[in-house]
């Protein structure tokens, strides 16, 4: 086990009807908000007036900022950066899911900051402080509502990158599963996707001795794999959208990741997809993740194997464990295909005549990765093996 | 699942060396500290020199109280509460395991408090504040540096109580596994006990659909079941010890029982037999649990069962899930004997003729538990089976 810091301070407040909470929560930080939303679900559902009533019940003056897409982007940020400046916000409180959030955080960190935004994005700066930002979480996916990440997108070459820092964690996220009843099945699968993705990176690491922090993931998997099928089943099973949302957290907060290096590599793979093709994120994980896997299981069979067993259900075949971890790679294809999830490039709707060009922009910073470091012609490898 | 909230802020900083981070941790919250231990271990392993190095450079002013017993005495606390008060200390760290953890707290809610610091211990007031408490630990199992709990015995009438509110989490706790190679085997031994209880407590619910904290559990427990023998054979196994430790701490931060209704019945009659005959905590689980499962595990017969099957690895009886429920408990108690630990009243150095006295003591305050609750005949019918 490596040495590690873990310090997640966010607030979570978790269950029926919570969203009545956000006011008082809210009021805690500042008076002055900006409410920032997406494409404007949130108004046909009845969110939005219950977020609204408890804020204005809890005395808090807020300016709205909606128009969120998936795969956030960077105009819009700067915008909200704007605003924030000019009218002397305190606090953003992101109503949605992943992308929302994303953005929230992005303004916020750019509100203190004297240069570009942009800068945190390619790493010439690390987030040291952020306007403080809170969650009412619609989508059970990305994580965000408890990570310190954010990822946004440049439309000036649609860049699609990542920042990380600890001060970017959530204030408070306020998480009622009944709002993702209404979910369309797709969003359900691809948020299922997501999930697993992120236990994945944190699962394929080269530390030894992480058995706390494998256990605690293989959890989290087995409880999506239970659960998502019953949600999609039965879009208003409260118990299914209950593990579902509280898992999305778990996969994400980095508890699973305490003491063990982590992967990224997929991930970075997949934001070159989304960037050009603005594919739905979880579905490119569901593409790639398995043509990653297929890629590079041979660097440590034992752990394909022991995923396969504890989390599939493979029976060991003690005289190939090659077997067994490829069993298991298999098993996660025909679990994505269950439940609607596109399995190659073609099905996800992304050509072939530009996988080159993708694999080089994905290497341009350097080989992605830890678990293998991969560089342009390893993942186009990998985008062979998906399509 | 139940609705929650989940806020848990403590700091971990955990691996080979990070004790030397004790200065610099603490130079954040105050610059004039008590530094709280118990016999004197501290000083024969040199923890307490590279503690107070540490201290020393960076400004920090520390006072002593050592002193600090298993079981830990209420006469103690309001010795510190008195030094700190007079001395106008704003930090108190504590450097030892659950009972100098516990203790440090204790002073920590009794320093801005009115009343007798005993007004908690017995449920009169609730803490709303506390002088913040640090934690350099060295033995895992009470899971005290990242709990709102604190338990102490008041001497006058051997009454042991716990207390439990938010603002009594540490701010930060350093945890080095390398200080728990020379702990004892019936240390180690008793601190998988404590750990596994804290488990226990929260697993054994009558909460429905709570798949992802069930599976959560049942990841900490198979750590401790596959590291504490390895710890036993090999104290300075550098990674048994790591999982064990944060295993410990996993085990009652509290993430486990989010959305659940947890028993605590079993603590509360522990903490009967060890304010009498001042066992060692987990010594007193290891008998006290397994005797309360056998006269608990028909009411949930398929939760036993499962527990069996998970962490156990009982092969299913279909026909019988009472035999496998069953088959699950032998394997504790076998467990138990293997590492060590008592697996009778006898053994634990508990005579019978207190019993009824202790069992009409632990429902003082009324039925102990929530997954069964248990009345004076009940706990007695407990008692009678770990005899």
């Amino acid at each position: 086990m490596d040495n590690f810091v873990f310090e997640n301070a966010t607030k979570i407040i978790f269950g029926k009807g919570v969203e009545k909470e956000t006011g008082r929560e809210t009021a805690r930080w500042s008076r002055k908000v900006l409410l920032h939303y997406g494409s404007g679900s949130i108004k046909k559902s009845g969110l939005h007036d219950r977020v609204c009533r408890s804020l204005r019940e809890a005395g808090v003056e807020f300016m709205e900022l909606p128009g969120v897409v998936p795969n956030p982007r960077l105009g819009l940020v700067q915008e909200g950066i704007d605003i924030c400046r000019k009218k002397g916000i305190g606090f953003i409180l992101a109503v949605g899911g992943g992308s929302v959030i994303d953005s929230a955080k992005a303004i916020g960190i750019g509100v203190p900051y004297k240069g570009d935004v942009w800068d945190f994005y390619t790493n010439k700066v690390k987030a040291a402080e952020m306007l403080p930002v809170g969650v009412v979480l619609t989508i059970p996916a990305a994580g965000s509502e408890a990570s310190g990440g954010s990822v946004v997108t440049n439309e000036d070459g649609w860049l699609k990158r990542a920042h990380d820092a600890p001060v970017m964690r959530p204030r408070f996220a306020l998480m009622n599963p009944e709002v993702t009843f209404t979910l369309p099945p797709y969003q359900t699968a691809c948020g299922a996707a997501d999930i697993m993705a992120h236990v994945f990176e944190r699962y394929f690491t080269r530390t030894a001795a992480v058995d706390l922090t494998d256990r605690l993931c293989e959890a989290t998997l087995q409880t999506i794999i239970r659960n998502v099928p019953i949600a999609l089943a039965h879009p208003a099973d409260y118990d299914a959208r209950a593990e579902i949302m509280w898992a999305s957290t778990v996969a994400h907060n980095d508890l699973l990741s305490t003491g063990r290096n982590a992967d990224w590599g997929s991930h970075m793979i997949e934001h070159e997809l989304s960037a050009i093709y603005d594919v739905a994120h979880g579905a490119g994980l569901a593409v790639v993740f398995p043509a990653w896997m297929k890629h590079v299981y041979k660097t440590d069979v034992a752990r394909f194997a022991q995923l396969a067993v504890r989390v599939w259900g493979v029976p060991c075949d003690f005289r190939s464990p090659e077997c067994t971890a490829l069993e298991g790679i298999a098993r996660l294809q025909a679990f994505n295909k269950s439940i609607g999830l596109p399995t190659t490039l073609k099905e996800l709707g992304v050509p072939g005549d530009r996988l080159e060009e993708m694999a080089r922009k994905a290497a341009h910073y350097g080989p992605l990765g830890s678990f293998v470091k991969l560089g342009a012609a390893e993942i186009l490898s990998v985008f062979k093996l998906a399509s």
